[in-house]
C-alpha cells in the first residue's frame, strides 16, 4: 500500500485528520476519459456502527474543498464541515446510521490525487495525473463500500460537487442506492459558473510557481494563483445580499492580517485570509483537477438528455435548492426534478428562501430548516394509520365548523379508487395523500409552496414539490397520473384557465373542489348590502388583504371547463354551513357553498 | 505640454485615436485624497458644433475600459463604444448637440495617468501616481469645459463608472448641469462588486511582472494578471442567462485562438480572447487606479447620506437600471431615485427588462429601448397644448363610450388647483399630468410599470418612475405632494390598505377614482345569474384572465378609509354608462359605476 497522504508535500499544514483511514485498491483503475491509474488509495472516515444486515449505511459526498472529515467524532475533535447535519441526534443520526465519508479521487486529503506518488516514476503525478470525472470518484467509493461490506446504501447525500456525486451514484449504481439527497447542485454547470472555474484555473496555471504542474519538492508552490482562485470561489459561494450584510457597514475597516494581498477593505481582508488559509491545506493540482471534474460533469443539457441520464435510477429523491444560490440556480434543481418526475420517480423538492447563497447547504441556520427533509428522506416514518378523519357521509358532517376542508377532502378521497396514482396540487400538510396511501394507492405526489407544509408532507414520507402553480405543470408529462386534485386552491391562482389545461393534460381525471362565490349568503351580502362578501373558510379575509384573487361561482367554473371541451363526469355540491348535500336540480350555484367536480378531457 | 499618450509604452497596440485632441492644464492639480499632480493633460474628442450661446454641449463619461472615442466621426472611422446612442440622428444627436468625451484622469488613452511621465523624475509615475477619485476626474473635465467655452452642459451622460461621473457632476457642479443621465450605476459599489475588484487587483499586483507598479520600460508587463482581471470583469458584465444563451450550446467547441490560457470550453476561449485583447490596449496601473476610484466612490451608504450627497443638485434626472445587471443592481438605482425624490428633484427612472446584464447600457438592442428616454431628457419637447380632451360637465359626457378614463381624469383635474404638486400613481401615458402642467402646476411626477407608458410619459417631458405600487411608496417623503392621484389602478393592487397608508403619508390630499363593483348592473349579474360580473372599462376581462385582483364596492372603499381615520372630503359618483352624476342621497353604491373620492389624513 502506498500512503499518498504522507508521502508528498502537497498538503503542508492542514489539520491532521486524526480519524482518517485509508484503503488501497490494487490493480489498474480505468478512468472514464481514458486514463488508467495503477491502483487507487481511498482515504475515508466512518461514524456509527454498521448494523447486522448492513442496511444503515449513508454515504456523504464532499464539495470541492471538503474532505472526509464531515463531522466531529467526539466533542473535542476538530469541527467537521457538516456538523450541522451529521452527528448524534442530527438529521443524519450517527447513532442510527453508519456514516461514511471518503475523500474524492483527485483530492489531496487521503485519496489518490495529483500529489500522490506515481509508482512508475517515484515522483508525484503532477500534470501526468489523468482527467478525473465524477463517475470515477464514485467508482472508487463503490470499491470502498465493497470493502466495508455495504451492498446497498440507505442514502447518498451531497451538496455542490457532492450533489453531482450523489446524482451520479443513483444513476450509475441504481441497485445500491435507497435514497439520494442532491443539494445545491445541477446536471451541468451554467456557463457563468464554468467561466469562474476557467478564470480560477488560469490564475493557478499562469502562476510562475506552477511549473506546468510539477512544483512538488520545489521551494515555492503556486500559492498566489491558488489563493486568487479561492477568493473567487468565496465570492461565488455567498449571495450579494449576504456579502452586503456582512461587509457593508465596516467596509473601510479591514481586519488586521498579515498578507501580501490587498487589505484595504473589510471584504478584501476577508478574501485574503480565506485565500491564504486555503493554500495551507490544499494542493493546487487537486483544485484544478476537481474543478475540471465539475466542469466536465454532464447529466444533460436538454430535458430529454436529463431524462435519459437518470434513466436507471430507482431510489427516493430529495432535491434542495437555495433561493440566493447564483452558482447553482434553483432553476437547475427544477430541471433535475423534471427529469425525475418524467421517469415517475418519487421526488421531494424545495427551494429554501435564504440569503446564504450557495453556502446555504453548509450553514447551520439553513441546515436546521432543510435538515428535517433529509431526515424524512433517509429515515421515513413507518407507515402509520391514516390521520385523516374518516370520510363521513355528507348528510352528516360532524366537525365541519372546525375543519371543513378535511371533510371535503374526505369526499374527494371517495372519488379516487385504491391503487390509483394521484397528484395533489396545493397539498397542504399532505393529509389527503397520506389517507390515500393508507388505503393503498399508486404513485403519489404533492405540490406546495409553504415551507412548513412541505416539511409536514415530507415527514409523512410523501414526495412533495415546491412549485408555483401559476407557472403551470411543465415538470409533468402527459397522462402521468390517474387523478390530479386541486382542492381549495383555485381561488389563489392567477391563470386558472391555464392550470386547468395543464391538469387535464397531466391527469387522466381531475378532481376540483372550490368554494362557490355565488352561494346564497354571499350573493345576499353583495346584492343587498353592496359589500364584498366574506365567508368562512378560504374567503374569510378582508377584500383588501386576501391571498385570493379569483372569486368564481360554480357556473363560472363549469362554463370555463365546458369551453375547454372538458367533460364534467360528476358534480358533488355541498352546503357545508348547513351540513348537507345539494342535489343537482336544487340550484347548487345558489345553494351550495362548495363544489367538487370530476373532470376529464374526454367524455 | 507633455503628451503622455506617446511618451510611454503603457499603451502599445491599441487602435490609434485619430481624432484625439489633448489639452494641458499647467499648475498644481490638487486631488481629493491629498495627492498633487504638477499639471494634467486631458485627452478628448468632440462631435458636432457648439452653438452660439454654448447651450448645446453634452458630456459623455466613459466606463473603466472606455476612452474618448464614444462614437465614429465618419463612416469609415473606427467604431465607437457608444455608436448606438451617439451620432447623427441618434438619441444623442451630434447634428444638434456638441458632444464631448474625455479620457478620465488616471486612464491611459490620452489623459494623465500612471503611465504618464512624472516631470520630477522623467520616468512614468507608476506606483507614485496618487489615488484618483471620481471627483478628480470631473474636476479635470471641468477645466476642459472652461477651455472649450462651455459654462453649462445641456446634459452629462454615463453608465457604470461613467454614471458615477455623471452623478458627481450634478452634485459637485450643480450650476453647470442641465440634465444628468446615470445608467447602470449606484452611489456605492455592492460588497460583491467591490470583492471582484479586489480579486482583479490582486491578480494584477501579484503578477511577478508587475514590479510593484514600475514595469514601464521592462520587457514584460503584468499582462497575465491584467488579462485575468479583464476575464473576471467580462463575467460580471454579462448575465448568467446571457452567458448560457451564448455559450451553452457549443460548450465544448472553443474558438481556435492562440493563447497560453485554458481554451477547453467555448466560454474559456472567449475569455482568453478578451483578456489578451485588453492587455494590448490598456495599462495595468490604469486598471488598478480606475477600479480603485470606483471602489472609493461613495455618495452614501444610507438614505440620509445619499440625500445629503445629492443636496446641491438641481438638474433633471434620468436613472436607468437593467433587470439582469447583477454588478449594479436595480435596487441601487432606486436608492439614487429615492434620494433625489426626497430632494424634490425631477427624476425619470426605468428598469429595463433585459438579459444583457451590466453591458445592457452599451448594447444596441437595449439602447434602442432606453434611447428615447435619453433623448426626451436632453431634448425635451417644447411645452405643447394639452392633448387631454377638455373636462366636460358630468351631466353630459360625450365620448364616454370610447375613453371613460380620460373623462374621469377630467373630473380629477377639476379637483386639483393650478400650482399644486401632483403625484399620479399609475399615470399611463402621462395625459393627466400633461394637462395639469399645461394649466400651470407645481412639481409633477408619474408612476408606471409599463415600458411604453413610461416612454410616452417621458416624451411629454414629464418625470415618471418605474415602480411597483405593491411595494408602497418608500421613495417618497411625508407630505411631499399636494395631491396624490390613484386613478383606475386600485383594482390591480394586492394590498390597497397599505398603499392607502402610503398615499395619505406622501400626499396632503389624495384623489382616488375606481370602478364600483356593487354597481346595479354588476350586482344583478351576480345576484340573478350567479356569475362573476363583467363590465366595461377595467373590469371587462374574464374572471380567470384579468390583471385585476380586488373587486370592492364604493362602500367597501369608504369603510376601509374610515377605518384608517382618513377623512373623505368629497365624493363624486358617476354613472358613466348613463352619462350622469349620481347624487350622494341617490345610493351611489348601487347607482354609480365609478367613484372619485378626495381624502386626507386630517379632517
Amino acid at each position: 500500500m502506498t500512503d499518498t497522504f504522507d508521502s508528498t508535500d502537497a498538503v503542508r499544514s492542514g489539520s491532521p485528520l486524526r480519524h482518517l483511514k485509508t484503503e488501497t485498491f490494487d490493480g489498474a483503475f480505468k478512468m472514464r476519459l481514458g486514463g488508467t491509474l495503477p491502483g487507487v488509495v481511498c482515504g475515508y472516515e466512518t461514524y456509527g456502527v454498521l448494523n447486522a444486515d448492513a442496511s444503515n449505511a449513508v454515504l456523504m459526498c464532499h464539495a470541492i474543498s471538503g474532505d472526509s472529515h464531515v463531522a466531529r467524532h467526539e466533542a473535542d475533535d476538530e469541527p467537521g464541515w457538516w456538523d450541522a447535519l451529521v452527528g448524534p441526534g442530527r438529521a443524519v443520526d450517527t447513532e442510527k446510521f453508519f456514516v461514511i465519508c471518503a475523500n474524492v479521487l483527485g483530492g489531496c486529503r487521503g485519496s489518490t490525487g495529483p500529489g500522490s506518488i506515481d509508482p512508475e516514476t517515484g515522483r508525484p503525478y503532477g500534470p501526468a495525473f489523468p482527467d478525473v470525472t465524477v463517475e470515477d470518484m464514485i467508482d472508487v467509493q463503490a470499491k470502498l463500500l465493497d470493502h466495508l461490506g455495504v451492498k446497498k446504501l440507505a442514502a447518498v447525500i451531497g451538496g455542490s460537487l457532492g450533489g453531482h456525486q450523489a446524482m451520479a451514484w443513483a444513476a450509475r449504481y441504481p441497485q445500491r442506492v435507497g435514497a439520494c439527497c442532491a443539494l445545491a447542485t445541477s446536471t451541468r454547470l451554467t456557463s457563468q459558473a464554468l467561466a469562474f472555474d476557467v478564470v480560477a484555473r488560469n490564475a493557478i496555471q499562469s502562476d510562475p510557481d506552477f511549473h506546468a504542474g510539477q512544483y512538488y519538492g520545489k521551494p515555492t508552490h503556486p500559492d498566489t494563483g491558488l489563493a486568487i482562485a479561492r477568493m473567487l470561489g468565496h465570492i461565488t459561494y455567498l449571495s450579494s445580499q449576504g456579502m452586503s450584510d456582512r461587509f457593508d457597514i465596516d467596509r473601510d475597516s479591514p481586519r488586521q492580517i498579515d498578507t501580501d494581498f490587498e487589505a484595504k477593505f473589510s471584504v478584501g481582508s476577508y478574501l485574503a485570509h480565506q485565500g491564504q488559509r486555503f493554500v495551507g491545506r490544499f494542493d493546487a493540482n487537486s483544485y484544478v483537477t476537481l474543478s475540471m471534474a465539475m466542469d466536465l460533469f454532464d447529466m444533460g443539457q436538454t430535458h430529454e438528455q436529463r431524462v435519459e441520464a437518470f434513466g436507471a435510477a430507482t431510489c427516493r429523491w430529495l432535491v434542495v435548492s437555495y433561493s440566493s444560490d447564483w452558482l447553482f440556480l434553483p432553476s437547475q434543481s427544477r430541471e433535475v426534478v423534471a427529469a425525475l418526475t418524467a421517469r415517475d420517480q418519487a421526488v421531494t423538492y424545495t427551494e429554501l428562501r435564504t440569503d446564504s447563497g450557495h453556502d446555504a447547504f453548509l450553514i447551520e441556520e439553513d441546515v436546521q430548516r432543510f435538515g428535517p427533509l433529509v431526515r424524512a428522506m433517509i429515515d421515513p416514518p413507518p407507515d402509520s394509520a391514516s390521520d385523516m378523519p374518516p370520510a363521513p357521509g355528507c348528510d352528516s358532517l360532524p366537525g365541519v365548523e372546525d375543519e371543513p376542508l378535511s371533510l371535503i377532502d374526505g369526499r374527494i378521497a371517495q372519488l379516487i379508487k385504491p391503487g390509483e396514482s394521484v397528484l395533489d396540487l396545493g397539498c397542504g400538510d399532505g393529509r389527503l395523500l397520506s389517507a390515500l396511501r393508507d388505503r393503498g394507492a399508486g404513485r403519489l405526489c404533492g405540490v406546495e409552496v409553504k415551507e412548513h407544509s412541505i416539511v409536514a408532507t415530507a415527514q409523512r414520507g410523501l414526495p412533495v414539490l415546491d412549485y408555483d402553480l401559476n407557472k403551470g405543470l411543465p415538470e409533468f408529462s402527459d397522462d402521468s397520473f390517474d387523478v390530479v386534485v386541486l382542492s381549495a386552491t383555485l381561488q389563489a391562482i392567477g391563470r386558472i384557465d391555464v392550470l386547468f389545461d395543464e391538469m387535464l393534460r397531466v391527469g387522466r381525471r381531475c378532481v376540483v373542489s372550490f368554494a362557490n362565490f355565488a352561494y346564497r349568503e354571499l350573493r345576499e351580502m353583495y346584492a343587498e348590502h353592496g359589500r364584498s362578501p366574506k365567508a368562512k373558510g378560504e374567503y374569510h379575509y378582508d377584500w383588501y388583504d386576501t391571498p385570493n384573487r379569483r372569486f368564481p361561482s360554480i357556473a363560472d367554473v363549469q362554463e370555463l371547463l365546458a369551453n375547454k371541451g372538458a367533460t364534467i363526469h360528476r358534480g358533488i355540491y355541498l352546503d357545508t354551513q348547513a351540513g348537507k348535500v345539494i342535489a343537482e336540480d336544487d340550484d347548487p350555484n345558489l345553494n351550495a357553498d362548495t363544489a367538487v367536480l370530476v373532470v376529464s378531457r374526454e367524455g
